[in-house]
């Protein structure tokens, strides 16, 4: 028994009599499934299999459905390939821009990660397929990934980084959640009990296996006891026998065993998926295309776009001919084939009237800097391709750095001297713009946007698609203005979530602080009229009605983004935080009501004396915005909110307590003053706020001050009658 | 025995058979002996005494003597009250400018708040009264002051928050220092034994006693047992009783009591001031007029000051009828005279020249600022008196705002109008300026600046005295940029320092993060030429020469500002930190040379591996600023530094330390590769960088991949051989 819960290899588990061996493969944004003895590492070549857009591009189009499409294609690939658990959603926290996984990851934002991935894990599972919801949890960087502790506060674990992973485990229900390689707050995530049996199973409900991230458990024992059932990759029985020892010697229960085996049993019933001889390489790679399209943000627009036909364009960047369109480690999908902008491009405009010149890149013999000016001179237009190469985002490591390599600003610059310029940036983290954004005619955010970003950007500038992505996480001026800047990637092992749940656009508006493009923000071919009515519908819930009307002439979508901006707290709170969005699609003139349903959650925040969600009574407006930063419309509702019970007294409550209590501060008020003088009753009333200065003492320590002429009995009477 | 550790009352210690009792009472910049039995708390009126500028002012001398001076002052004072100890200095770090009790501290910087306070405390104990080194420690904000819990990582603690109480014990050993109310990382101050015991006197070898901010003791055998000797004030037995019943029922060691006792009986040895019928009241009075002149701060003039003779000045502000010159709470004096600053400048330009509007205040029956415009007109130039009022700078809490109030505001900009105004600040915590700095002339910080300040304005405005106030704190243009802002003052009873070692300048220099005024900063009526030269002295040490020459005409007194910037280091450091300063004065054309020795802690940062100071190897900049943000010549120098050893490999070792230990590392990536085919070399070598992804990784758990080929026997050997 214990051996089945260990691999077999690499990705299989072992099978028994009555279960069958597992292949689980990397995703999540294709699936990478490894020929045999490919490499050490079970990194390198991979079948080939569609690459979608990574969840960096296919959060910004703030579409579940399109999530949940993807999450179908997937799992038909993953029955020709013989695959029964892809691993993903990775829904971590972008908590800074330079994480070097972010370009797998969704969002800053736990709403919408939580709703993405949970649209993902329901498309997959649709079709037979399992999934595996990663990297639970707070592993919100690569550097000293495997040792690092993340040193964060209940509230913030609860609010920010958990939030996401809760969504997706009690909304679609994974068959399989990953343990991350880090600890959190010094326990490690693959041997903690808390996380993976106390909050996700006990508090989430959550009812399938947790497996490790590859070689992340160091005590198989204790991790078995806190609740991870299987550890991944095999390891020639190493912790089998570690698990037998710990059985015969008697440190751990037998039934922690058969727990996870029943575990594994149930998982290996939950797929049903068959297999299938092919998938739809053309279907997927439409959709691929589709996706991106959807997930591409513009940023800048001065007019220049669409490109009207007809239009003499120079492509410029080595990029347009070599696209960088996923990162690099564990999800490195082997494509089915591969489109590049320069050709998707050529076939939209006509290939007369697309001239090239790489602009940078590996070829140091000719100067591409001025054979770039020259090709753009000759042309109306210069679309430059710019980003981050594949190897420089990446699992393993984080970035340092957020500015766009200096050759490629160097290129903008320069082409832009000579004519309008449309940068097109292709990275799967966030670049600053400083040196060259006030250059740029226009700005096309496309992300990792996987093996269709070629004609999706093609798509996109000829206007075939309207632009209608937004932007998931926002873009700082530089770097130096994130807030985990000071904090990020720590030191010594120790990662200090200083900023709390200060992260993203929660700090950028709190703050007031500019940013280049707000969270949310993202522009439009077409013109869209927006407008909130806002309904409560229970005790602390309220419904959110927008009206959409596309008032322009083409045919395009829009993000509705409904925030909530707190009442009055005894905790500090963003100004607003996401609380419901969805995406609509209007033809010209058209117009559509849709109800944002907003649950008490919503407006709750974690409070950790009753270690539960609580909302405060008080005003909250329900503000629609199409940006973080951009509120076009609010509406003020008031909440009843949880009011906390008025706490029996003790000698350890406060001085404060004690004389706002309403029915034991007039009778402690009384004894204090019992037999004074009237010079000190007159002295007492002048020095009223000098009680301020003792207010958090205990009650018990300032009745023993010189003169306060409090007793024992007196307080003990008086704490009794603190229950009535 | 038990008894006399703790208060025979409010102020007063029990006597023994051979232990005088003794007198504690509230500094630091004035005596409050308190006339018997004046109020409960302990507040109000006390007996005549100089009221000297407050920590916040005399910090900004920047000048060791001048403390001293005001240190021997106070003792004297003592001599006369009947005054034992002074509950004195207070060096607490001003982390955030709300901090309520900012107006008692000196600076945000822990090297000149220690120098200040080792100077202050041989002032005093030069004159045989004792000193209360306060408050230890980490208490850095009044809200929730006695229930809050400080969290702080150990690095930030040693570098900032501990710092300048080591200097001070290490170099002036004061005879007790008070443990503060609050807790550090959830053990409260009081019964905090690494604090109290393991950091003050096993690693600093402090011998006094430990005496408890007032009523600060929760559980009196556990405090005793932290090293916690005398708890105050008096509570009628109670604290007494639990001692004996702790003792006698075998909880508490009755060593713990006779130590206490023996430290007790050392200290009132240690005060051997001798009873003085009286202090030289005029002789104080003027130390406290020039210290208030050593301190103020010239912000910014356009030329307008110093007033010439003759000048016809209108004076406006009710501050200056009504001088703000202390804050609220424990320190604050019964001053023997007060100065103010309208008598003071009538006195110095001649009463003629000087007119009068009071232009806010109490007095709501005139139009006040109609008022003082008119008064402003008639003049040649208006001097503006505004701040905050004593009653908003206290003890007990923290500021919310940091604005000035409204109507003074008002009253700047409408006289801005019509004259030249010069703004005359006093005020005890940082006040931005947005509203009315572009307006302003002059501007003039003189804190809470004592009894003298009135006098001091004058000799300032008039240019009797030339100013050489610098900055011992950063004014930020707007409370949100302040680096503790999002966490400052907590919830919850917790407040996280989320902003490390990044507090004041550190952070705002580090960033590039534009200042209103930074560390450092105070302009002079004369000019100064400086001039660097650094020497490296021994192992990790150096010398730095500063040559000041007054370049301009009049005499004036110039603060040497040294810094050092760090060499690359594993931990995140300040851009530069404060290594030395020392004040000058020069008459017009002198010139001298200061050497400022820089010790190895100048460079070093406290590493949590070895738990101790480490000097990184590497290149240092010593800096010659006049500001944190203004460095005008630097040196580089090479220090050799601390060199970790090599550490010995074991299977937790990471793989990275692995392959980069010198001889290990070859050996193993012999061992890897031994048996690989041709075509497994290739993919190994074309695959390096793959390693990066798993460097964090434990060897024992990457030796265990399937593939990677490391058998526990090869990692043995290998380990053994890593200590060769």
């Amino acid at each position: 028994m214990a051996e089945l819960l260990s691999g077999k290899d690499f990705w299989s588990t072992h099978a028994s009599a009555d279960i069958r061996s597992l292949v689980l493969t990397d995703g999540p944004h294709g699936v990478r499934r490894q020929a045999e003895g490919a490499d050490h590492l079970g990194i390198m070549d991979s079948l080939p299999a569609t690459c979608f857009p990574t969840g960096a591009a296919t959060a910004c189009s703030f579409d579940t459905g399109l999530l949940e499409e993807i999450g179908r294609a997937l799992g038909e690939e993953c029955r020709t390939l013989g695959v029964d658990v892809l691993l993903g959603p990775g829904i971590n926290i972008k908590r800074s821009p330079l994480g070097g996984r972010n370009f797998e990851y969704f969002s800053e934002d736990p709403l919408l990660a939580g709703a993405l991935g949970a649209a993902w894990v329901r498309g997959v599972q649709g079709t037979g397929v399992g999934t595996s919801l990663k990297h639970f949890a707070v592993n919100n960087q690569e550097t000293a990934r495997m040792s690092i502790s993340a040193e964060v506060d209940e509230r913030t674990l609860r609010e920010l980084y958990l939030a996401a992973f809760e969504i997706v485990v009690t909304q679609a229900q994974p068959t399989t959640v990953m343990s991350s390689y880090n600890a959190i707050n010094g326990v490690f995530s693959s041997e903690n009990h808390r996380l993976l049996t106390g909050i996700l199973r006990e508090e989430w409900g959550f009812d399938g296996l947790v497996v490790s991230d590859w070689g992340a458990v160091k005590d198989r024992v204790e991790a078995l006891r806190a609740g991870l059932d299987l550890d991944m990759p095999g390891n020639d029985g190493a912790s089998t026998q570690a698990i037998v020892d710990a059985v015969h010697e008697g440190r751990l229960d037998r039934e922690a065993v058969e727990i996870g085996v029943e575990r594994l049993r149930r998982l290996a019933q939950r797929i049903t998926a068959t297999p299938k001889a092919d998938f739809d390489i053309e279907a997927h790679h439409a959709l691929a295309r589709r996706a991106a399209a959807e997930s591409m943000v513009l940023l800048h627009n001065d007019g220049v776009l669409p490109l009207e036909a007809g239009t003499h364009v120079a492509v410029i960047g080595e990029f347009a001919i070599h696209p960088q369109f996923q990162g690099s480690g564990s999800s490195r999908v082997n494509p089915t084939r591969v489109d590049t902008p320069l050709e998707a491009l050529r076939t939209a405009l006509g290939a007369d009237n697309v001239s090239f010149a790489p602009g940078y890149g590996t070829s140091a013999n000719t100067d591409l800097l001025s054979e770039a000016v020259a090709t753009a001179r000759a042309a109306e237009v210069a679309v430059v391709f710019v980003g981050l190469d594949t190897s420089e985002q990446s699992e393993g490591f984080d970035r340092t750095d957020l500015r766009l390599p200096a050759d490629q600003i160097a290129l903008i610059r320069a082409v832009a001297e000579v004519r309008p310029v449309v940068v097109v940036l292709s990275n799967g983290g966030v670049v600053t713009m400083e040196e060259w954004h006030d250059q740029a005619s226009a700005i096309l955010e496309t992300w990792t946007a996987g093996q269709g970003a070629g004609m999706a950007v093609a798509d996109i500038l000829t206007g075939a698609v309207n632009p209608s992505g937004r932007l998931a996480e926002t873009i700082p001026l530089a770097l130096e203005d994130t807030p985990s800047f000071l904090n990020f990637p720590g030191e010594h092992d120790v990662t200090r979530y200083g900023e709390g749940v200060f992260v993203g656009y929660r700090y950028y508006s709190t703050l007031g602080r500019p940013v280049r493009y707000p969270f949310g923000y993202g522009l439009s071919y077409t013109t869209f009229d927006r407008s909130l009515q806002v309904t409560v519908t229970g005790p602390d819930t309220a419904l959110a009605r927008v009206t959409v009307t596309n008032t322009g002439e083409r045919t395009g979508s829009d993000v509705v983004q409904v925030y909530v901006a707190p009442a009055p707290s005894a905790v500090r709170r963003p100004v607003r935080e996401l609380a419901g969005f969805t995406k609509v699609h209007l033809g010209p003139g058209e117009s559509t009501t849709v109800e944002l349903p907003l649950e008490r959650r919503r407006f709750a925040h974690w409070d950790v004396n009753s270690n539960g969600w609580l909302v405060d009574p008080g005003r909250y407006a329900v503000e629609l915005g199409i940006s973080a930063d951009q509120i076009i419309a609010a509406k003020e509702i008031e909440l009843e909110g949880d009011t906390a019970p008025i706490p029996a007294l003790t000698l350890e409550s406060s001085v404060k307590d004690w004389f706002e209590h309403p029915v034991v501060g007039p009778l402690l008020q009384e004894a204090m003053t019992a037999g004074a003088t009237p010079e000190q009753l007159a002295a007492a009333e002048e020095n009223a706020h000098l009680l301020q200065m003792v207010e958090t003492m205990p009650m018990a320590q300032f009745a023993q001050f010189p003169g306060v002429n409090l007793s024992g009995d007196t307080l003990n009477r008086l704490a009794a009658r603190s229950t009535e």
